[in-house]
């Protein structure tokens, strides 16, 4: 199921303004890192197109395995239309379905200014900010906050 | 090597009193977790044994591995001597020699008060609090500090 999630993997990744992964990452690589288990891999389709993915998994391992953690990724063509809203809405629904008590993100680029409102919205506080963590590709060294939310 | 550091390693995470590692952790899961590249395991010796041990890795990822993480473990017969604070400053160290630019802990045990000051003295700072992200087993639900200093 990867395939259908790699083509939103490989643009957002190889633009380096929000994750820290290798922009050159390959397949084998980033379908490691999205869908083995814990990790679970999710795909939002509209209208058949496949507009975004999302892994949900554990923050930490096992006396920290009640924090959910989840990254997003939305198709660069399908932007601006609540892809990234109804993801998120739909991981804290499958993390409550899960057992999770919490979700945890730990490397929001304060940049991303559009995604620190859109958590916000849905009930995430940042509860820390570690300077110049991030080596934006356009921008430099970025502060990244740390936010949460319980379930 | 990491034979040297089992000990100290299995005491320390079947306390469940500062590490998210589950305390069943096996030897082969707690080796490839201390010693599989990018992370090097480093043993703290005195008078030829072993009292100490600590893992040095990147982070984050390609663009956030210029941010080095630590974790120290301390063999129970030889606290309060001093050598986790040794371990910290050799740990800095050696970060700066491989060309790190700061240093990030991400799950410090707030009930950990004595790590929390002796990280203090060595430069860091309290970036974040995560509420109840450890599942202390004495204590039960625990906040988590995040730690942060530059290099």
């Amino acid at each position: 199921m990867f395939q259908l999630a790699w083509p939103i993997f490989h643009a957002v990744v190889a633009a380096g303004d929000t994750y820290a992964y290798d922009p050159a990452m390959t397949f084998a690589q980033a379908r490691d890192l999205w869908t083995t288990p814990p990790a679970r891999c999710f795909i939002a389709l509209e209208a058949g197109a496949v507009v975004g993915t999302y892994c949900l998994k554990p923050n930490q391992a096992a006396l920290g395995d009640h924090v959910a953690n989840a990254g997003y990724m939305v198709a660069p063509e399908a932007r601006g239309r609540g892809v990234a809203s109804r993801m998120c809405a739909h991981s804290l629904d499958a993390a409550r379905a899960a057992g999770f008590r919490a979700m945890q993100f730990n490397f929001v680029a304060a940049s991303n200014e559009g995604a620190v409102r859109l958590w916000r919205r849905h009930g995430f506080e940042i509860v820390g900010r570690v300077p110049d963590a991030f080596r934006h590709r356009g921008r430099g060294l970025t502060d990244v906050f740390i936010m949460y939310r319980r379930l």
